[in-house]
């Protein structure tokens, strides 16, 4: 019996709030606000007459905490799930702590102009000052730890799939399979096939920092950071195939090189094709993937965006991409006096994704999460105070709530493990 | 002792023309015609000073025969070298038919519209009517033969490199080396490197069709097509190197095909590096190439006019470019009852053309041989009556004059020849 108040309608949201139409004993009442009102009027309108979960809807800017304020004084709702951009976290947590009202999001903060090289440069720097190596880390949302405990309240940071899933993993490997972890390897492995030569599951710009930026790993007590995609593994993953991967850097490293005792190394790595690369590299050479504009017939263009109408709608993807997704972490430590390595992964079908929810993979391993996450902190199950990441919290009731909402898991004892 | 009309002020006029303030016996008066006025006035002043030629500039838009007329007319020239757009050679052959004046070029006639697939329809069909592979061919131009004939001018086609020197090559083996010749392979390697991953020599637009068309090569008696890019072979070249070549369609077979006696194959293969073939298919893939516009931020935006902007402007490449061009021909056949095999070819050196005239090699060797075949025209050495292409003509003037112009050639018996 809970209300929830949804801030964001794009494709992570539209799966977490069917979801939520799932579940129908823990949410009674949804409302779905964002920018576009509309996108959220035609979510519901694709869901009334099958859930008995009473939606509404609303409109809200989430830049501005006001309007957040506002809004959740009128709906009063338990939690605040934020599905928005990462660009709004903080004011959303700031809305959340003058209602009372707890928090929940899937992705950490980044200031909105990290583009510009010259806010770049100072985020880097404040970033490094905190002790983290990217340039934008979970210290800004960390900083609100002490006031959300003060006012009894709680804020899950990353309830998605990597950051998220990978978590409620590396617990659940802990509290049952360790007395002690030494590595985590966590793999991020994506198998669809959306059968254009090059198209991007999600904004290009985001796809670029990713391959275009410093990859680091936590080593022995500090940062190890590597050249953009220095260090390359291939790995043979179940049910999907061989691929290459590339160490990235990774958001939960920082969380995860905290709240685990005694783990000696912590790494990112993620899948990418040759094709991919190769497009991404093409399309750097020719200067297509620069967020500078530049003249052309009188008017500023910013290549990057000009490229972003060319591709395929990420939205458009889900209906072609066949294949399956491989999330999940190798973990080696000790038990009992004896050394262990186990393997905990999900195998997610694009395609019956689609099915279920008319969204692809990358959506639903974010989505289900998402609701999963808001279950449990509106029911009161989740109820650690302060801003907390998913491997604080107890990982049982989350993990038979994967089984249960789609996102099977499998314990494998003995897996290959990555060089 | 002649007055000579250049109609265009591009990199190649820009040597054309500085050589024939280098031949100051034959060339007087010039007078350089452009669209843009000021580029004309610029070469004048840059070269005022240093040479006896009598230089003049004058507008002219060539798409229209009435200005090209009122400017022959005024100028009174006695050859007009038409060193414009392709798009323009029949309005400019038009204007010297009716000022009585003879007429060169260095690219065949290409309709203007050839990239609206509908045009382009309706040109492959009429190439295919009057038997060639191409959409745009030399018959527009062979068209006005009997015309410039009956009027008692010259009409040169084609005094480029290839076009142009490469039928000199074939005319000058055709009177020394052989009694019958079986076999053309006309190769155009560019060695040069500038530098950058991706730039065009050119017009990206024109380098696109190149590897997007179709091959075709003459094969017995008649053309024979292959998919883009289908044949390939390796070759090293002298004083180059071993590269890639590819089988394109040139406009030189047609010709070649229809003047040399008892040829039983032509084929023309021109050099691309790997890198640069994969960037074309890269921005290919994700629609950077298309000519047709599209709905951006409110305005039509034709994306290979962007990527033109993106670019490094071909004209800067000229001071970066390091390295040599070899062009040239092998040709097989029979000499005094034995078979004979030997190769011609020049090679040309980026950065000496630059040093000498600013430009390099690939506006360098186009622009050298515009103004030979301009010389023998104009000294009335070449006299040919109808529209002629050079192989027609006495190689053996023209061949001097590249030695002594900045183009030394190369007779090699028994080269390495092409599978």
């Amino acid at each position: 019996m809970s209300r929830v108040l949804v801030i964001g309608c794009g494709g992570v949201a539209s799966v977490a709030i069917q979801k939520c139409c799932q579940n129908e004993s823990v949410f009674t009442e949804l409302c779905i606000a964002s920018r576009t009102k509309e996108k959220c009027d035609a979510l519901k309108e694709k869901l009334e007459g099958k859930t008995s979960v009473k939606l509404t809807t609303a409109y809200v800017d989430a830049d501005c905490v006001g309007e957040v304020v506002s809004l959740i004084k009128e709906y009063k709702p338990e939690v605040v799930l934020n599905l928005a951009l990462p660009y709004q976290d903080l004011t959303i947590m700031e809305a959340c702590l003058e209602c009372g009202v707890n928090y929940i999001d899937t992705a950490n903060y980044e200031p909105e102009n990290t583009d510009d090289p010259k806010w770049r440069e100072v985020y880097e720097k404040r970033c490094r000052e905190k002790g983290f190596t990217a340039y934008f880390d979970y210290s800004w949302q960390w900083d609100y730890a002490e006031k959300f405990r003060e006012k009894n309240l709680t804020a899950v940071l990353g309830s998605g799939f990597d950051p998220g899933v990978t978590s409620v993993f590396t617990a659940y490997a802990q509290k049952h399979y360790f007395d002690e972890i030494h590595t985590i390897d966590i793999l991020d492995c994506n198998g669809g096939d959306h059968g254009y030569p090059f198209a991007t599951n999600f904004n290009p710009e985001i796809n670029l920092r990713e391959v275009s930026a410093n990859g680091s790993y936590w080593e022995n007590g500090h940062w190890v950071e590597t050249e953009p995609m220095e260090i390359k593994r291939t790995y043979e993953f179940p049910q999907v195939g061989e691929k290459d991967m590339y160490l990235l850097h990774h958001e939960e490293i920082e969380s995860l090189a905290k709240n685990i005792p005694g783990v000696k190394r912590i790494r990112f790595f993620m899948t990418f094709g040759e094709s991919y690369l190769t497009h991404m590299k093409c399309l750097e050479n020719v200067g297509m993937l620069s967020t500078s504009p530049i003249e052309f017939d009188g008017k500023e263009i910013v290549p990057i965006q000009f490229l972003k109408a060319l591709l395929p709608d990420p939205a458009t993807l889900g209906p072609r991409t066949k294949g399956k997704t491989n999330i999940g972490c190798i973990y080696t430590g000790i038990k009992d006096g004896k050394e262990r390595t186990i393997y905990i992964y999900n195998v997610c079908d694009h395609q019956e994704c689609y099915k279920e929810v008319g969204s692809q993979a990358i959506s639903y391993t974010t989505g289900v999460p998402a609701m999963i996450g808001t279950a449990l902190v509106a029911e009161g199950i989740w109820d650690k105070k302060g801003a907390v990441n998913l491997e604080e919290l107890d990982p049982d009731p989350f993990m038979d709530m994967l089984n249960q909402y789609g996102l099977p898991w499998v314990v494998e004892e003995h897996p290959m493990t990555v060089e």
